[in-house]
């Protein structure tokens, strides 16, 4: 069940200008929804319902508008209600958006920042796109390990309760090294002068990340520990910052729609752009390249099929088959390879699987195969038009098509992670390439050898 | 940086028999690397090292192993450790391990629990797979909302630390409704006598499910508002249950799995089962099915190349341009579609958007198919081996394929949308036998026009 939102009403108030009942109404509201029902507004409706929002949930809304919007609130702001937001915006939040507006709205956000703040943001924006750096956030709750449980919560009670990462803690020693980490409700539960180093978890089982990590690790450690946060520490071990489980969370969704889009051929887009908010030559630009690349490679089936054109003339029902054995052929090796490198991705597959891998595809692909070949021999009896011989070849060409096909599917990505190449990247376009040259060449083989 | 984890150190212990350094060791370690560890082992080898686990952890790890492993445990140990397995085991993860074993461990685990676990097990056992109940916890923070914060703290103290989701406290009624969520920092920084339901979030903010909801939906929920935990209610609103956030991303990676299995031609194995440990035929199963239809449906392509069969013969250059076409084609094709398919499932693109989509398809698809169109003429007359008008037909040809695969590949995920199928599933197959048809029959009816 959703939170109840009622858009029309709300806009109505805005409509007839009754802003303190607007604003009234949209304190009872998720700042998720606030943001949803700001972006279906004009840029100076939107502005107007910014100014109203309560000051608490202001910053927190203005996080979740899409870029778009944000530069057209801050273009619409003055300069002290801008330094207002600033300071009440959570770091990563400022830099995400920063990340994504244009060059004079980021100098007017700097200008207006505190020069700590400034600093700080300047300091985010050099760490590399999908780097830990980059998404983590420095507003989480350190405790000194030498403290007891009664001191620690007076600690987070006074440094106020704002934090986004306030169910755990991050125990630093002396010199702010990670030493550890405590879950907020232990130290609830804990005596009061139980020392915060003997309640923490420690040593053996701390994991962290550095600033430069890549994101991806970082999610598949919060994935395979369960973990509700991530803890980033510079090339000291000093602690510097803390990835929350919204943005893991993030992170997962934009690998697994970079994945699509690699099976699905085209360069990924990267950065986490909507569809709808990317420009077309962008779009074009991310698909042309392996469009081109495997358009070329036709050249390869072309010269193949060139090669036997005579034969194609001599004998009929032959070219009819092309299609289906290519497209047959490609089905099976994209069904396998699709597997293999989301296995490889979840971690659930590894390259010493290899051998199990191949030995269980050889026996899906006997199976399927045989299925395969039995269904089209039937096919051709009764619809083909041509002679028993061509039905045989065409049907030992596909059985071989099928096998050839789920054994490339299952080699190329397991080679590709082999040899530290992307498996989502070079095995598509390089197993249809040569699962389609393959398939052919047994095709026109097998033709030549036993009809002509 | 992972948790330290010396497997062959440990190994060693164990075949030494080192059994009390090795469960010092450990102790110390992560329960999910523990488990890892175990899965390494023989059965036996497992069964011992279960035992001499640390019983605060041994549930944990158990929870961790995958359901082979854990019916060789259930079966190597006797009743009174099974009866006290299951009272340190969080019931969900109870619930998830009797889904994937034989029933005989099922019973024998059935007869081991207390009635009050047997009856709850029993009522999980009967949530429909894939529904919010058969996923959630009975672990859960309750809080009555007449309470003080204080008399808050201390009922949670009492009640043990251990609960999963202790970071958010569900509040009910007298009635056991569900009205609001408290997290667990704003209590413990709250006034002592300040009263639960002034401290909570209520009525508008409150997001919540029943047990029936489709766990997709849940993870719809969590994602948009960035939630660590969805409660689940019955028909009643009554508060049943929660969700955490390591499930919901654990459903997040399933639906991406099945999503990328759909892409790829295949029936979803659906319960999430790990590729290395899905059976021959149940593999073969999800995969033939669609092979069969695309296979038959390449019939029709086959019979569009029989209908000019003889202009085939006549016209040098034409058949060896067949698989750059079909090839070219498909590939436009599913890239716009894995696109689209993409946005409805993250919610980027609704129905509504059909017109923009096109109307950007058909940029892109300008773009493209020039290029493409292009290249192709310039390598055709290097490379060709035929006539300038047999070039020009096949460009054309290109770029019309180009030009319809990305108009069917945005139309038909948002039709399947629209009529209330799943783009996935569906979209992927029609895409490609409509687009080679078409593509060849465009290629053909170009060819008839202006070559004989």
């Amino acid at each position: 069940m959703e939170p109840n939102f009622d858009f029309d009403a709300l806009y109505r108030l805005l409509r007839e200008n009754k802003l303190s009942t607007l604003r009234d109404e949209l304190a009872e509201r998720n700042v998720v929804d606030i943001a949803d029902f700001m972006q279906e507004l004009s840029n100076e409706e939107a502005a107007v319902v910014f100014r109203i929002l309560p000051k608490d949930i202001s910053a927190d809304v203005f996080s979740y508008l899409d870029p778009d919007s944000q530069s057209h609130i801050v273009s619409m702001i003055t300069d002290s209600e801008l330094s207002s937001l600033l300071d009440d915006l959570f770091l990563d939040d400022t830099v995400d958006f920063l990340e994504e507006v244009p060059a004079n709205v980021v100098t007017r956000v700097l200008a207006n920042a505190d020069p700590e703040t400034r600093a700080l943001i300047n300091r985010f924006l050099q760490y590399p796109d999908n780097s830990a750096g980059s998404i983590m956030t420095i507003e989480m709750v350190q405790l000194h390990d030498r403290l007891t449980a009664a001191e620690a919560i007076d600690r987070i009670r006074a440094s106020g309760s704002d934090d986004e990462t306030v169910y755990t803690a991050y125990c630093i020693d002396n010199a702010r090294h990670l030493v550890g980490t405590l879950p907020l409700h232990r130290l609830l539960f804990a005596q009061a002068d139980a020392l915060v180093r003997d309640l923490m978890d420690d040593d053996q089982q701390l994991i962290f990340v550095t600033t430069m990590e890549d994101e991806e690790t970082v999610a598949d450690l919060a994935r395979k520990y369960d973990l509700l946060s991530v803890p980033v520490v510079d090339n000291e071990k000093r602690l510097v910052g803390v990835i929350t489980i919204d943005d893991i969370v993030d992170v997962i969704e934009e690998k697994n729609t970079e994945d699509f889009e690699k099976m699905a051929l085209m360069h990924p887009s990267g950065t986490g752009n909507e569809y709808l908010k990317t420009g077309v030559f962008r779009l074009a630009g991310n698909r042309i390249v392996w469009l081109l690349i495997l358009m070329i490679s036709g050249t390869f089936t072309g010269k193949i099929i060139e090669n036997y054109q005579s034969m194609l003339s001599v004998v009929v029902g032959l070219t009819a088959s092309i299609p289906m054995l290519m497209d047959t052929g490609g089905n099976s090796g994209s069904q396998t390879s699709t597997l293999i490198i989301r296995g490889l991705a979840l971690g659930e597959i590894t390259i010493r699987d290899y051998f199990r891998v191949l030995f269980k595809e050889l026996r899906v692909a006997l199976i399927c195969g045989t299925i395969l070949a039995t269904v089209n021999f039937l096919r051709l009896l009764i619809f083909g038009g041509s002679t028993l011989p061509v039905y045989l070849v065409i049907c030992a060409a596909l059985f071989c098509a099928v096998l050839s096909a789920k054994c490339i599917g299952c080699t190329l990505p397991i080679l590709a992670k082999l040899i530290h190449l992307d498996p989502a990247l070079m095995a598509g376009p390089m197993i249809t390439t040569i699962v389609d040259a393959l398939t052919l060449a047994i095709y026109f083989a097998l033709a030549h050898a036993f009809l002509l």
